[in-house]
């Protein structure tokens, strides 16, 4: 294959297969979302440089794909457009500049693709797609439930039964911090240790703060004990209310970590009222990577994916940055990429995603009239049966083994003796029964043997 | 409005009520591709920079965005990617990449985003939709049938019921040409003439023709004679078949045109079996501006606009470009900002469309528990009802704003009385109406209401 039809590098072409599973993801959230009263949000592929440059810190900004002036100003190799690099700082600009026509809570949905010039890995691509839903303008804690329940609802349409909803909060983690007398500014560090708890283990993390300045036995202790609170508790809400229970104790001289905890519990006891409750669960060592989160982080876990299928959480300080004030938010970014390889390694799409591009072909024959295949397939279509007609007459082995291989599941053949009869045959290629119905008969036969097959994921 | 937070010039930002027309014209366009068993494809919408220069001429390549080369090689003003410019170059790509796996006859339909540095002007974007939908792999003059009625279809779900379908094809354009004596380098030069007869006239055509050294009395007078050999005939098939009677008249000599002849009519009889049928008019002053078409060609017009609606043709010798071979190849192009433009203007969109995010407003009482409201949410949402659930607390007269504000319909009340009694309050918030119903049966009660609206488009 010659190397300049590839795509660029790191980025992928989506044959049909690929954009049927895609699309059908897309639009269970989009359905899911939309039934929460979120809107769907599209802003351009490019922004204005000014715009991205020093929304992501250094190395976010060696990673944005900048745009090249064009005309005159070509050779100069300045820049001035850059591809979008997130989904947030789009959405902050809306705000901004829609302010006055936008509802006093904005609830918006935005599913498109961003660009990052990251090496290339398994997984990861340098064009991929964002699914953001955020809520902009309330501090309630029915925020962060109705976006619990959504993402729940999402997964579950997915057939994701096995999914945990961590929950943590960032007031909470700073209180616990303070208690056990980090200096504010080692905060950042510290939870990023404290983060690895899964994987190191209490003493790992131990040994990780000590390394980096923090004292660490008063710290590692208390975290060793809060996640044993939530141990060997008969259900889940028993374990997020233990912990919770333990938190109270442990911040009861911290007045601001103490309120924190109160949007905790009753962030955990509304859920308990949606179909996120019997998967939340009240985790104090996540702690999420960004730095904007204000308030609660939530992430989502599968038994067999070592990172997240999606985070988020309360950021009331970003979304107002170009207009200079606080602007309460919260959201949720849900993983498009990882949840398609989770959902085709265990294989979850439903049969009529997997399912070929027509339900059935209509075959042509030298010297027949065209126009009778025209019409049949034409009715087919008004039943809403999805139909190819092999555009040029050729053997009838040949139409079969086209249709066959691309997975079409019925044939349906109108020669002279069936036209003379007023007749048509349906042959069935994956069995290689065949049936004469009368002309007028074939487009409910059609319907009937199809969804017959729709409503067995077994064939 | 600070002028950082608008979006880059020539670019725009889709509110809510944007994306919803938006996605209702690309779901009818997806659904009826589908329908004709053309599959979806998706290509990134960055390509290696030589992959697009050199595709588009001189002026083309001057309005292609180019992709700085990142790190080291930033400061060196060198670029290596482009952003797509339109989905031909990617498809013939994709092509010539994938062969081996794409069936022999490959029906792919492509919506994405092209960019183009234009210079901005009203209707006229530098991001722009393209809905194209291509047939790689045969010459059956059923491939042109199938995407006429293709398009046709979609037109007419749209609700266009008076769309033209201007047919012509270039081998015949040819043959007239060199029957008039029209040398073949002066070809392209005559067809721009030609294409204004609507608007210039035949006297304005042939002082046109003559400007430019092109011998233009027998040329004038043979399109004058076959544009009014269509004329005053009683239907518009009867107008393309005596327009084609008179082509193979003035044809006789010219073997190759003759068989154009014969394609164009074989087109013409068998979309008279297909919805395009009625919308199909011979039109031999058609000329499309693109360099490549090799056959038949296409353009949809309406009456209140200026410029078409979409066009294509057959072009053959273009889809083979990376593996240097002719590939038969024909597709439409449907100019979605200009549908979404006349629909708007005329209308069109049908009421669900233009509705508001939400269905239903579930309401907030200080002090009571939130969980009822949350359930009630979810139950709602399961019978297909979008529902908002306020996010706070707030006297109810605020909640019924918010709710009118955003064309929100119905709002359930579920204060301590209505609790206690085990019921309800539906407020019918355009009327004011409101009554009060079992607990049990609010779903059912509103799920009805709600049918009812959009039954009544008059609503």
């Amino acid at each position: 294959m010659p190397e300049h039809t590839r795509p660029a590098r790191g980025m992928r072409d989506f044959l049909p297969e690929d954009v049927r599973r895609r699309d059908y993801v897309i639009a269970v959230i989009k359905d899911v979302y939309g039934g929460y009263g979120f809107e769907p949000l599209e802003t351009p592929a490019l922004e204005n440089i000014e715009t991205l440059t020093g929304k992501y810190g250094e190395e976010g900004n060696k990673l944005i794909f900048k745009v090249l002036r064009r005309g005159e100003h070509e050779a100069s190799g300045d820049v001035d457009l850059a591809l979008r690099y997130d989904l947030t700082v789009p959405l902050a600009r809306v705000v901004a500049e829609y302010r006055g026509k936008l509802p006093r809570f904005f609830k918006r949905y935005q599913i498109q693709p961003v660009w990052r010039a990251d090496r290339p890995a398994r997984g990861r691509f340098r064009e991929f797609y964002q699914c953001d839903v955020d809520a902009i303008g309330s501090r309630s804690p029915v925020v962060e439930t109705e976006l619990c329940a959504a993402v729940s609802d999402v997964l579950l349409r997915l057939g994701f039964a096995d999914f945990l909803l961590k929950l943590n909060h960032r007031g909470v983690l700073a209180g616990l911090l303070d208690a056990a007398g980090v200096p504010a500014d080692l905060h950042a560090t510290a939870l990023v240790a404290l983060d690895k708890m899964d994987k190191i283990g209490p003493e790992g993390v131990r040994r990780e703060l000590e390394a980096r300045g923090i004292p660490a036995t008063t710290l590692a202790d208390t975290f060793a004990r809060l996640a044993a609170a939530g141990q060997g508790k008969k259900s889940r809400d028993e374990a997020n209310h233990a912990v919770i229970g333990d938190l109270y104790g442990v911040l009861s001289e911290h007045a601001d970590a103490a309120v924190a905890v109160d949007d905790l519990r009753e962030i955990v006891d509304l859920c308990g009222a949606t179909s996120a409750g019997p998967h939340l669960q009240v985790d104090i060592s996540l702690a999420r990577g960004l730095s904007y989160y204000t308030g609660a982080i939530m992430e989502i876990a599968v038994p067999d994916l070592a990172g997240s299928l999606g985070g988020g959480g309360r950021y009331d300080g970003l979304i107002g940055m170009f207009l200079g004030e606080n602007i309460p938010a919260c959201g949720f970014s849900l993983g498009l990429e990882r949840i398609l390889v989770v959902m085709a390694e265990r294989g979850m799409f439903p049969p009529r995603v997997q399912s070929a591009a027509a339900d059935a072909i209509v075959t042509l024959f030298e010297g027949e009239p065209i126009e009778e295949a025209l019409r049949l397939a034409a009715e087919l279509r008004t039943r809403g049966i999805r139909v190819e007609l092999y555009p040029e007459p050729a053997k009838l082995g040949r139409q079969f083994k086209y249709a066959g291989d691309r997975g079409i599941r019925f044939a349906v053949i109108m020669g002279s003796d069936e036209r003379a009869r007023q007749e048509v045959t349906i042959k069935n290629l994956e069995t290689g029964e065949q049936s004469t119905v009368p002309r007028g008969a074939v487009a409910e036969r059609l319907a009937a043997g199809i969804e017959r097959k729709a409503a067995d994921p077994g064939v």
